[in-house]
């Protein structure tokens, strides 16, 4: 394994969280996954996530997530980032799957907030168990706050903490709270800190980089990646104008493939724009028709 | 009463939701207030709002409500907007109160969502409220969604039937989704609508901005006025960093006089520069002494 | 006014919380609300809530309650209570409206926690509005404590100090919540205070009994007041079989006249058993097809 | 393996989650879980779950639950049920551990809901993976619903839906709402099914019971097994004013070990009365002074 340098800058910009592809028989189909990475590589992309919760993690077993790693790596160049989902509930498992994600070829680890006792997960909890992983990793870590799936949404100050620790470079942030990521980016720059601060979510990218974002990881990006990138070179460049006209055209199309029909949403658009999607696993259920009808228009409205 | 050409244009910019003075006794200090109009008169705000959450609207009787409006007129100039809050929970109180804010000399009324009785309170019930008022009304009403005090968060679907109701011309977005606020600007403008999206803090009016909004309507605009102003004209004129190093240095001042102090901490941060601030009524608490400290430090940092 | 000897132990027993009752014209219709108390006097009940959530309180002007407690005051009876919400958003409006209740003729005042600037209202913000309504009410205070309506949840330690007041009398707990109402029961024992605790809801009337409270106000008692103090007698005299059937027997109708339909669900089966329901007041929508027709159901599987 | 003839019936009565005792090197401690089962042999209990959310199920690898199942199987007479906790987020996981628990020794798994997807969690996945689980399963199912980690409430329909499969038996309902608890009975009793409902926690056992629960699964019962029992058979035999005051005394030891330091605090509480408690894996915080403090005293009220 070579060590990359990689640093808080190294996440500027638009990564896709990739599904995981299942065949017909609901076993892991590597092959497609490596087909859907080869599709996305001709776009401008920073790099890829796998194995977060577009990736149904919580339905893959170790052994699947190892493969899916070491698959992955294979398909991505060198000089794009292979960052994946190594959360657990568990401290000592966490560890486990992080290192053993490097082996396999992970560059950054990305590591959702256990959530199961939500009560106990307090700031306390959260600092010394990023912190613990943060010290066993090999490899970066950037802190997950998803509240809506976790239960659980790290404040300010608890993020802050952790952000000081040279082997947490950074947070992918989908609570959407765009005073929070305000707060984050400013902490940041008033403790003189290197952390990258990132939008879970398409959504809200160019609110997120308003505010001094450095980009997101976007379920949006699988399937219209262009766009995703559009926003973020436009608001670079000061074209702000152009960047809000993207920004508000694919609130519809982001919304159908994350917070109204989720994976099976994002699967089906993939599935008719010519990538793999095909089946999620139990217990998410199988896209109904009225949703498939909807996703359609989207799709068609997004040309 | 000269009946002003009032547009969802007139609502761009800066607006400060002003506190309710009170005197000694408890009672309105009308005096007061209009001192504290005087101050603000000096810079460039869009006009003032009277008798929203700021301004302790749930202590006040009607006819207190009624006495604040007439004497607020008196020291807003006329090329400036009077908004007095006049929702209430019942339909036919909002109506009667409306007109009577009208006839003492309120342009605009911001009308808060009822919401005791919070499953009743579904769109159908809310556009049917609004549209009675709206008919009713002599002047325009601006929605305000407040989800945080009022316990209800009116949908994308049910603010865009109103929208297209002539005498409605506005909202107060005060919940911070910055999803929702793109969802309403896309929507405004695919119908072809001419409706104001207002951020409801100071904390998100960059990222609201950024997304199409016209303006805010800001408890931070009471005591820094200018900087309020600064990022809306900053935005406005394409210096988007100034506008983002502006936003992010209110944020802990924002939240002091906001989520974390409320009402008690705005009127303690006017008295301490030199406004009217007072006592809040009960059952709102005085600030303690280490909220007193806490924004005596922010407002030093703000110098 | 005769001063009574009204104590904790007056409470036990079943009380319903009358609705409002509206004429055609939208006013309030004393005569109806009289005829309806005539109609609940029959049966054993201890009383009679007027002017709560039931009672569309927050849509009636201060003086239209005022005269719907004159007007209650002369059907009922002397030895059974008049107990009227006087609950408003401020301690000097609620003290103000509390003696002007004692002087029509209340019992009681049950009052509902303030609610609006809901992270204002402390621990602290409750027990010192509660208690200076405490000393300045010339009646008896029952808590009235709604998590769903006020979006305030007072905890065991906060009632358990204001429950020390010899002026505060009983609470009448709507959030369903039986380990709090376990641990309040058992609270008051401990501190050997004198206090009555009450279900807010007929749905959880046996339970409530089960862990030692005195009875309960609720709005099934309305239309179905022989079955609410059938749970209470039968529970009282030993008979836990039969109580449990008739507790488990009124779930359904219970839920379509409070939680499922509200107001309008009650008042339009209290027009199908013979008594006046009328219209709810905006916003409040009217009854639709599909839930009439299921209350008809409901009312029909009853008898 | 010997097939048991279990019923609904058969779960009547008290049963303890026990935590699972990890030793020094935080490596499971299968003997002194067996320790622990042979101290709770001598009362009169229905048997016992493991691998429950007090056995901190979500931080054990799978061949750690199977080793776990054996041992305690060799520790519980025949005449005692090993339930055992095979929930999982993934349906065909969830399969496959249910059926190597029964290969293992359980007599019946108790599997909570998947919660990841929480919008995609519908009652309708919720019958779809329930159902499928069912199908494949060698032994009974109790179903698990436990909102306050899992995130998710299933509705009395989707559990009335359920009661209705021959292959699941029963219920373990963590949620506290008694009103749910009563519509279950009732629904169960209107439909003729064979369904046993159990309240999720000591603190609510006597309501559960009034309204015709069958008994509970109880944290506190690893505790103070006698006075959960006594709660049981107090009410059984009638005398419901005995049930009252043991559930009223045992109020607040059961929040000690439960909502208020949770796993911890259950441990540290054995450990103080002779059984093994142990640490707590991480994320999971080890007990702090003050609440071993109040625990200790707890403790001490209760002998």
């Amino acid at each position: 394994m070579t060590v990359k340098n990689i640093t808080p800058a190294s996440l500027a910009g638009v990564m896709p969280p990739l599904p995981t592809p299942f065949d017909a028989q609901g076993e892991v189909a590597l092959g497609k996954l490596r087909e859907n990475l080869d599709s996305l590589n001709r776009f401008g992309l920073t790099g890829f996530v796998i194995l977060g919760s577009n990736g149904e993690y919580v339905y893959l077993e170790e052994s699947e997530k190892l493969a899916a790693i070491a698959a992955a790596r294979e398909s991505i160049p060198s000089d794009k980032l292979l960052v994946a989902g190594t959360g657990t509930e568990s401290t000592r498992a966490t560890i486990r799957l992080t290192r053993a994600a490097a082996e396999n070829g992970a560059d950054v680890a990305i590591v959702i907030t256990p959530g199961y006792y939500k009560n106990a997960m307090t700031g306390e909890a959260m600092v010394a168990h990023f912190t613990a992983l943060a010290e066993a990793s090999t490899i970066p870590i950037v802190l997950y706050n998803m509240p809506a799936y976790a239960g659980i949404d790290m404040s300010v100050d608890t993020i802050l903490k952790l952000a000081a620790h040279p082997n947490i470079i950074g947070l992918k942030e989908s609570s959407g709270n765009l005073v929070k990521i305000g707060e984050l980016v400013q902490g940041v720059a008033v403790r003189k800190l290197d952390f990258a601060i990132l939008a879970g979510s398409a959504s809200f990218l160019l609110p997120t980089l308003a505010v001094g974002g450095m980009g997101g990881v976007a379920a949006l990006a699988n399937i219209a990646p262009q766009q995703c990138l559009d926003i973020y070179n436009y608001f670079r460049s000061g074209h702000l104008e152009e960047a809000q006209q993207v920004q508000l055209q694919v609130l519809a199309a982001n919304a159908a493939v994350t917070t109204r029909f989720g994976v099976a949403g994002l699967k089906y658009a993939m599935d008719k724009l010519g990538m793999y999607g095909g089946a999620v696993r139990p217990p998410l259920l199988p896209l109904n028709a009225a949703a498939a009808s909807e996703i359609d228009g989207t799709i068609e409205s997004m040309k």
